[in-house]
């Protein structure tokens, strides 16, 4: 199956079940973009960050104050839009975003700061709200700094529109290096009213699991209180997006946030344990872990994707800290792009990864079901199969630590000539 | 200057400056190999675990038995060879070492055990010495089992020689994806009693420096307890292999270990207050530093090297941590093979090293001098001069914190295609 199938196939099964998130009953939506919630409204168009005629200016208008959420890069060197945003949210309201791509507006000082607030006041003009119920993201080149009259005259121009059509021009306007555009949708139901989670992303390269990646942008019409929103978006994220790993490199601008309505005529989710958190919870992790397996699958140069589940640990946290070492290293990430299955270099990774419980002696791997290794150790098998499963666009790597019941998932891409050709240069 | 006459020049003014380690009065010997070392008599041979002709087999007598210290992966999954050379060394005593290259012994489970030891007990013949006072090292591919009959049948038949081709074929025998071997050698003065230290290591890849890296032997004619040898040794890895990084892989099989003769006649360094000690210490920092240089320009597929220096640190280890995310980065290494300063890469690697402190604000970033950022943000400087710069082969990059007195070096090589063309495939 070649990788956009591939994409098509688990979006329309499920992609949080491929990150081992038990999904429930969900409807996935075709056509899908920020605006299949109803009464999101976006637009998507050139401010003039990049070259012209290219889209760099989106825009998401709620249409009401929502109780909102966000998670952001755990980098110290946060951009100066991860700055105002986490300074917007603090009282869990925001209206909607203004974001740009081409330029990152990080490592640009008070300036920086002084740009992202004017994006906010800006898109407060348009919106017909206080700029504090504006979040910003901007993702680009690090160290320069916005045009950003520019900018505003961009936003203050823009038409936004709630048909399909403005939600993906807006996920396009915030591509940089991703060759497609990323958005997802689906339904749910919750206490019979029907509740519907959208969402777009973008990001290919910088991308590191360990905390929020890339921007992505939820919105929802659920009626939820923010602080509960907080609670299911950064238990969607550490599921899908914190486990795919393009690089291991952290961006300065990651930035994920979700806008609830609350049009939906549920009654108001006011924990994590009432009824319909579940419903919503799982909506949003869908949604997320579509956009996450659309960023691996776009990685910079990227030919295929590996699909890395480890079982069998001492706890999760080891699963986890396993998995992360092998999708993160480069020379699995050759071996890959070689389609060659040199397990030698997993059972190094396992060895390396600082899991708090590792015996080599213990440990099996397999590819594509074809275990190549057990008790640490090589055994015959039929490499004629392991051969035919790496030429597939999707790999699947499964390693048992022979310890316990601890298990964890990530996805990787390969690495080639492909990332180096993207990122000898600056632009 | 080319990479090549680089290293040259730094070898003959003293490499371990570069790492930032004072170095008192050595002499540099020319034409340097592990039979340098007064009484150490050497052997590179073909055995057969390479193709027909290739040496693969090392073999290092010391005529005597030494006291010996050793520094080996911190990996999880160590190699046959690593546990039997751990177990052979824990009385501080051995006489020599045998190591082959193409095959690491690395998860092979008992049988790769029984293999090292008959590597030991072959040796011991020839050395008219007993099995545990050998210590042995593999290096090459992960997973595969030694061909011990050639092996053993290799050791049995060697011819050692005290002359320095014998130590060059040594050192060539250690060799895998190595496109020169790397020897160095330094005389010094304990006492009035003339003292050599001379190694030999080998490494390209799979190269992470927070552990011991790669195989590297030393020897030296000095009187040391193994103890305090142990000392300098680790503390000579510390500021030397293990500020390179290639890949930020961990490799199964990391061993280096120093065996003194004692045969230098200085009155025996008992302490790491004694007299001598900085002396020898210095010898062998210095003969580590000059093999971790030819390492590090060696780097698979490297085109080019940089020296991180991280200056104005909070701490010495929060230096050494943001030195060794830049030098990791994929990204800043991209960078390198393009040429390009995007210093903006080295900013948000400051700002995700997991350093204790660190203020985006107050950091600075130069390119040979040049300064590019202050502040944390993008100062006006001449381009011409900092383009000229990252033509060269050896990049200078300089990173002040501005926060205290903490500093530290690391080199690193730039990641081009040559090393994804090296990587794709397990041969």
């Amino acid at each position: 199956m070649a990788m956009k199938n591939w994409i098509g196939h688990v979006a329309a099964t499920g992609a949080a079940k491929e990150f081992g998130i038990a999904t429930g009953e969900l409807e996935i939506l075709d056509d899908a973009s920020i605006c299949s919630t109803p009464g999101i409204a976006a637009a998507g168009t050139h401010a003039g960050v990049k070259a012209e005629g290219a889209l760099d200016l989106a825009l998401v208008d709620a249409g009401v104050v929502c109780n909102s959420a966000g998670v952001f890069t755990s980098n110290r060197a946060k951009a100066a839009p991860v700055l105002v945003s986490i300074d917007h949210l603090a009282d869990g309201k925001a209206r909607g975003i203004a974001a740009n791509s081409g330029c990152a507006n990080a490592c640009t000082g008070e300036r920086g700061v002084e740009d992202s607030i004017a994006m906010t006041a800006a898109a407060a003009d348009l919106f017909a709200c206080a700029p504090s119920q504006v979040l910003v993201a901007s993702t680009g080149l690090i160290g320069f700094y916005l045009p950003i009259a520019a900018v505003t005259s961009g936003i203050s121009g823009a038409t936004l529109g709630t048909d399909s059509q403005c939600g993906h021009a807006a996920a396009r306007a915030i591509m940089t290096t991703d060759t497609v555009p990323k958005e997802a949708a689906v339904k749910t139901s919750v206490g019979g009213k029907e509740v519907t989670v959208s969402g777009m992303a973008k990001g290919a390269a910088m991308l590191a699991p360990s905390m929020a990646t890339m921007l992505g942008f939820i919105t929802t019409d659920a009626s939820i209180e923010a602080d509960v929103l907080q609670v299911a978006l950064r238990s969607a994220v550490a599921s899908t997006f914190n486990r795919i790993s393009v690089d291991a490199c952290q961006s300065t601008n990651d930035t994920v946030v979700a806008l609830a309505t609350g049009t939906a005529g549920n009654q108001t989710i006011d924990t994590p344990g009432a009824p319909g958190f579940l419903e919503v919870g799982d909506a949003i992790s869908e949604v997320c872990a579509q956009l996450a397996l659309k960023m691996v699958c776009d990685g910079e140069g990227a030919t295929k994707v590996a699909r890395i589940a480890v079982n069998g640990a001492a706890s999760a946290s080891d699963a986890l800290a396993v998995a992360r070492a092998i999708a993160s290293s480069v020379l699995v990430r050759c071996s890959l792009h070689g389609a060659d299955p040199y397990w030698g270099r997993i059972a190094s990774e396992i060895g390396a990864s600082g899991a708090d419980e590792v015996r080599p002696e213990l440990v099996s791997i397999s590819y594509g079901g074809t275990a190549v290794a057990a008790k640490g150790v090589a055994i015959p098998h039929d490499e004629d199969l392991v051969r035919e499963h790496m030429a597939k666009p999707i790999v699947e790597i499964v390693c048992d630590l022979g310890l316990g019941d601890g298990s964890s998932v990530m996805f990787s891409c390969d690495l080639g000539p492909g990332y180096i050709e993207e990122n000898r240069g600056t632009s």
